[in-house]
């Protein structure tokens, strides 16, 4: 029977160091560009190896990073699980309650941190029991103020430049993430070693984010959030050349990395791609080299879509989970939609896209029932396959809420059946699928706006505001009302120097255009930013509570009458 | 912890059925051709899913097929493992003794067979109590002179086009196929739903054989043949169409169907090819829609791969194992070459290729050392990883022979250091690695040739031989010799109407050129047809049966200080 060794990274970076011993790994930091090899990373791998194994980490034993994206924290992305144990990746940008929450819960001994960030984690650290016993090395050469660390290079110098990597079990953990959920503590997340060799598999698939040993790949999305999409294991895997954009990159960071480098795939959330847009506006900006820009974390808009078209960039729309590895869905573009109209082809690549090969997935809506595959009918997503996460790290209350097992026969799909049982996630996403199989997120199954018995997506109002010319941000939470249970409100955040009653105005009209008179948001309010969580995303959830209760809903902005009849 | 359901092959024939419901699946018959769509083919795998289990087989039961490539044979594809059962294709160009052996080795109950096999397969049942309890269905819509067996089209019919798939355990046997060995009895190698799953994915990626659903793929290859490659399952992972070429193509069918189905991928023998460059000879030949060219199970010369080129198609190298699901390297070439002249690229291209990722290997000479990676050294090709058996089939004789278990440490690769232990398979194969990562095999184990303590490699004379136009095949052979253990002996068969004598001075000279003195053959032979395996394969052995002894060595042919000296 086969084993259950091979199902690991190893092999992936062994690939990478023997055949693409030449090909680079570039790091911009805060002292200019760290530019070095495969071969060299083969050697800085193997001293990482045996430096941790000196310090005592064992088979099993969980190394915690808290770094931006470079190269010394790409070397602990194969050398830590190679070893066979975890790389566990904090991010940086949770509050210190997390932050000790999380050490304390994955039982973290050892951190690598990155100099700038030190002083973040010194003061998480600062009297937190949680850190009883942890110790640190900073990610350079020379020590820090903040805290009492060993220098990443005199950690690993002097260590022999090769390794006897162990044969590890393909179902031991090699990574871990926690989720930043909304609502009480993080949710822990392992990978196994088995998981991640599924995900890069599929990633590298032509309906996943498939790439190639000419390719440049620069991960923007942080290496702290699901292992930077799983780029850095995908790349090296293809025997690309990696870019890594290091410490909190702003526009011109990226755009210089972009044209110095010759980037050929880069992925980051759409703030990330909407900064650079603006940046395009006083600047030349040379993506002649780019290929395709993958954007996740949130919906990108069409404008955004039309925008990298215009510069012959596609623009890859990808949907997933930190319970999934990431990915689940991609937006390419199915054959039979090659001689739609552009219009027609940008709707459909502005949806979350079609599941990759190895994964199921069925839509539920709240009577239990699979949903109609017709772009219209909502319900909860569920998913299932070898880069699906079964349950979380030590709380069986989450395990709980965001999991079904199935017991009896259960069909999925349009036409055919999908098998009968199994453990499904709940992912939480509200979706459509068409009848092309895109899924498209209406909403979090917590921001639907529930008005009247039906369901409004904030989403789609979202995108839909976002659209005007003027708006910067835009976002809607649904507002407890008397009558209909909840009505909508947006929130907008105006270009600079607009004039926010004609947005106001124009917008309300265009919504009333496209949607039904009950979608239309009972009040628009002007803001300065849209809050966001720690990875980017709007936190409603920050806006709720900062808004709720204090927003003065325009009487007779949408007629009594527009609301829908409960009886319908 | 993650399950072990995940990794099966359900999920790939579900998503093709209900993202890609209207693409098709083309088979040629004797009628002519057949055509549905995948929608049509998810009912008829539930409807044959049906008709199995009424019949009585369950989960882990080995099912047989005797068939060429066609709709029906890739319904069982599915149809058979995705109810846990184990599709076990036999090879019917098999001696009756051979077959006899398997059907009682793998203990199959119920045998799928083509109509025109029908005779073959009565014959090797007749009277043999190997097939004491035996079915048969035959793969049309009427009954067959030659057995008793029961039509296909009255086995599914009637039945309902849903079924509720079982979860399948990911370590229960898919597939079954055996290898023809050339000595002993053939040898069972099972393949799991992880380990086709695990193929089905690594063939998708860039390094492998990337399809997508604008894809027309026809595997030429028999479907008795290590599952045709895996192509109807990668195929089917990607929503490609499918074109299955029907019993025995000759290649004006194979012309057609590439023409008027819009072929983009099709993969064979050389010989195959070889027999449509004759045809296009004499005829029109329109390869416009056609992408890619896979040639496996034998070395492609580099004159096919530029007849392929002048016409705008990719010929790409591909090398497995039946132990091996069966892909192991791709002849891509490397980013790195793509500036390289032509010539250079074509030698790339003509070696088997890179390993693609996931897998590792090593190569190790008559000492027990790696080679160097100089494309000089040989020596014995040993591989590792998801998709690569373990075992074979009750036979713990050539389990000894052909898997080498390591405890200890064992570096491998050019630069850097592999995993330090496991399972590998002995492949047989003896190869050189070149300092770009390429393998290319020089012979098999057993047909290197050993003349003065030094190795010939049999397989590049025979390139270099039928490099000469004149030349339609050429196999060289090691004969007995008193001094110096071995020498080699060509066998050329001649193009039609060549004359022997030049052929022979003319070839002599070409290797004398590009050769050192003892390589050159002592005898060049003139015979009507290269003996072949029941895979289409040089069969040596039976060359050697046949002719060793009878041949007279040329004396004077190589001088005799031409040879090496012994003690070099």
């Amino acid at each position: 029977m086969p084993g259950g060794t091979d199902m690991t990274l190893r092999p992936f970076a062994w690939r990478a160091e023997n055949l693409y011993p030449d090909t680079e790994i570039v790091s911009r930091t805060h002292e200019g560009i760290e530019r070095y090899t495969y071969a060299d990373y083969a050697k800085r791998t193997a001293q990482l190896a045996h430096a941790m194994t000196e310090y005592g980490i064992e088979e099993g034993d969980r190394v915690a990073t808290f770094c931006w994206n470079h190269h010394r924290h790409f070397e602990t992305y194969f050398g830590i699980p190679t070893i066979g144990a975890q790389l566990h990746t904090i991010n940086p940008l949770l509050p210190d309650e997390h932050i000790q929450y999380i050490v304390d819960n994955a039982d973290d001994q050892l951190i690598f941190v990155d100099d700038s960030l030190a002083p973040k984690l010194a003061q998480a650290a600062e009297g937190a029991e949680e850190f009883d016993g942890v110790d640190f090395v900073v990610m350079s050469e020379t020590e820090t103020d903040a805290l009492d660390a060993t220098p990443y290079e005199e950690f690993i110098s002097g260590h022999p430049t090769e390794f006897d990597w162990p044969q590890v079990d393909e179902d031991q953990p090699a990574g871990m993430c926690y989720t930043s959920g909304t609502t009480g503590k993080p949710k822990g997340v392992e990978y196994t070693n088995k998981m991640l060799w599924a995900h890069t598999m599929a990633t590298l698939t032509p309906h996943g984010i498939p790439m190639n040993d000419d390719d440049v790949v620069m991960p923007v999305v942080p290496m702290f959030h699901v292992n930077a999409w799983g780029m850095p294991f995908t790349a090296t895997a293809a025997g690309a050349k990696h870019v890594y954009p290091g410490p909190s990159p702003d526009p011109e960071d990226l755009a210089k990395l972009i044209e110095e480098e010759g980037v050929t795939i880069t992925a980051g959330v759409p703030t990330v791609w909407l900064g650079l847009m603006e940046y395009a506006k006083e600047n030349d900006l040379d993506l002649s080299a780019l290929d395709t820009v993958i954007v996740g974390g949130s919906a990108a808009p069409e404008s955004m879509i039309r925008w990298f078209d215009d510069r012959g960039v596609e623009l890859l729309h990808a949907w997933g989970m930190s319970e999934m590895s990431p990915i689940g869905s991609v937006s390419h573009l199915k054959s039979d939609l090659a001689d739609a109209d552009y219009e027609t082809q940008v709707q459909k690549r502005a949806k979350q896209g079609i599941m990759v090969p190895g994964l199921e997935f069925k839509v539920i809506n709240e009577d239990g029932e699979q949903i109609a595959w017709d772009g219209e009918e909502f319900g909860e997503l569920h998913v299932r396959g070898p880069w699906v996460t079964k349950e979380y790290f030590k709380r069986p209350d989450a395990n709980e809420e965001d999991f079904v097992d199935v017991p009896g026969s259960e069909a999925t799909g349009k036409s055919g059946d999908g098998t009968s049982s199994g453990r499904w996630l709940k992912t939480g996403d509200v979706v459509t699928v068409d009848e092309d199989g895109y899924l498209k997120i209406v909403d979090r199954a917590k921001d639907v706006i529930k008005s009247g018995g039906e369901w409004i997506s904030s989403v789609e109002l979202e995108n839909a505001i976002m659209a005007h010319d003027d708006v910067s941000e835009a976002t809607v939470i649904g507002v407890p009302h008397e009558k209909w249970q909840e009505r909508p409100v947006a929130f907008i955040v105006p270009m600079e120097g607009a004039d926010e009653d004609t947005i106001r105005e124009e917008v309300l009209e265009m919504l009333h255009e496209e949607y039904p008179k009950w979608w239309i948001p009972d009040a628009v309010e002007f803001i300065d930013a849209v809050p966001k969580t720690a990875t980017g995303k709007f936190s409603k959830k920050d806006l709720r509570e900062q808004y709720t209760g204090s927003v003065e809903l325009h009487e007779g902005s949408v007629p009594e009458d527009a609301a829908p009849d409960q009886n319908d």
